[in-house]
């Protein structure tokens, strides 16, 4: 299908997010409550971004928000494998370090993308100085399945079971969640959360964990964030391959075309957002819809389909 | 360090293999153990392109061998996390059909790289349009320790203890291993196995299994294996980032360095093997040695240390 992409220059700061590509048609019931997720997820982001927070942190928040309303497949609201497990994947970067963390199949926590925000920045600004001697402490991808308790203790979080506290909502949830931020410091971040693929099986792994697949972001490229099938986007490389278009000089509008032509060609579809560092903003999918929003301190906006409707 | 690289314009077919960057400097009966677990990989890998197999399963052969041999750090080789476990990452990729796998934190099987190889063959050459028509089946990345008995059932193998049969020699095994190849057909292709980082916790997953990350083949780029900081691998997408330098057109020597650079851009050094369609065959690396081999028809050759001895 073809490209839906919305570019709109913005003021910093300013959040964008994605609810998941590939979904049914929206009743107006359902259209009704993923937009009141989309908003609070905003709310999450912008909240950080106004009082001078970390891109960062404002997009692992605008995530965290959306994985804890169970409205989409991610966090609380992670449809099961074909065992019925629920295996979470997540994953953050701060464009300002270079800092990357991923949790994939971890089984525990409530909202994933704090962990993997707690994980990152445990290895912070230093990385890769101490990479360089030796001491490298980064984890870009953990299993934490195999580790909850030790990589709880680790993030400095107490590990608790999948799903507890209230009932979840009889609500069939939206696709993976993401986010890109720039903050006023301008720096970019991007986060990515999911449940998985509808009927997989057990153990398997997707793009969202993977830094450079579902997830990127560096100041000197972009912050991009993906949903839609994640084999063809770790195929494509998807979050590196448009920062490798960005490197060689292309716009970010390009750049993301670009990623997307790739997720084509290897059997995918989807869609993504991105921001960069002077305040572009791409909001951009190949499929039907995609639901994703975005916010500055004068504008806000939403939206599921597209903006023409089509076949 | 300064990339030592070796460009070989070989004939059809051949393979290359690697048998891990960054390990101590080897005396002369580890010199001879290495040496002769590397030959044994390539006459491994020789036997099956010999005979007009596949370079998938030539590569997946040679680093068998080197996860059978216990001489490497990988397969029965495989060194502990800090918990004691022992997990097992490993991927491949066909080149000529793009069908690709990867397994990590796997603790039951003796060579990860054969799982790896059944699931990418139960994917197959018609993955991409069953992926076009909703049927997908790809997994390129699976966490086999959530569902080893599930997946072994699904590759067709039979689930074994960790580490079972005799005991291991008492030998400090070398770093991970790879593997590419090039068939009669004109077909490319690539595998890698670890265990792991030295020190690593439970749960840690590094660039080995990561497809576009230490492990890349399609045929009109290249194949690729690499070894090092696993971290910096995956944060520099260094299988893609090879694939896309071939993409512009870059040669394949020149494309590897890109690589290894970006690799230190991200604060880590290593090594790869790759070759391409065209019979051209690089062997590189940016750490004090590494040990590697290549072989066809006519010639044969392995090295562990750099030509030029350095500081």
């Amino acid at each position: 299908m073809e490209i839906e992409l919305e570019l709109v220059q913005a003021a910093s700061p300013v959040i964008a997010i994605h609810g998941g590509a590939g979904t049914p048609a929206y009743g107006p019931e359902r259209a009704a409550t993923v937009t009141a997720g989309l908003e609070a997820a905003l709310a999450a982001g912008w909240e950080v971004l106004a009082s001078g927070g970390r891109a960062v942190e404002a997009a692992a928040a605008a995530v965290a928000s959306m994985e804890t309303s169970e409205r989409f497949n991610a966090g609380r609201g992670a449809i099961p494998t074909t065992a019925g497990t629920v295996e979470l994947d997540a994953a953050v970067m701060d464009g300002a370090s270079g800092a990357a963390a991923g949790i994939c199949a971890a089984t525990w926590p409530d909202n994933p993308v704090l962990t993997a925000l707690a994980l990152a920045d445990s290895v912070g600004a230093g990385a890769l100085e101490r990479a360089r001697t030796g001491q490298l402490v980064e984890m870009p991808l953990l299993l934490d399945s195999v580790s909850a308790d030790a990589f709880a203790r680790r993030a400095g979080l107490a590990a608790r079971a999948v799903h507890g506290g209230p009932a979840r909502a009889p609500l069939s949830p939206n696709g993976t969640v993401g986010a890109v931020a720039l903050d006023r410091a301008g720096h970019v971040a991007a986060a990515t959360s999911t449940g998985g693929r509808h009927g997989q099986p057990p153990g398997r792994v997707g793009d969202t964990p993977i830094v450079g697949a579902g997830t990127w972001a560096e100041d000197r490229t972009a912050a991009v964030s993906g949903t839609g099938i994640g084999e063809a986007f770790m195929l494509s490389g998807f979050g590196h391959r448009v920062a490798w278009c960005r490197e060689r000089g292309d716009a970010l509008d390009a750049a993301v075309r670009d990623g997307l032509d790739e997720v084509v060609r290897w059997g995918g579809d989807g869609g993504a957002v991105a921001v960069t560092p002077q305040g572009q903003v791409v909001l951009a999918f190949n499929t039907p819809r995609m639901a994703r929003g975005w916010r500055t301190a004068e504008r806000s906006a939403t939206a599921l389909d597209r903006a023409t409707a089509s076949a």
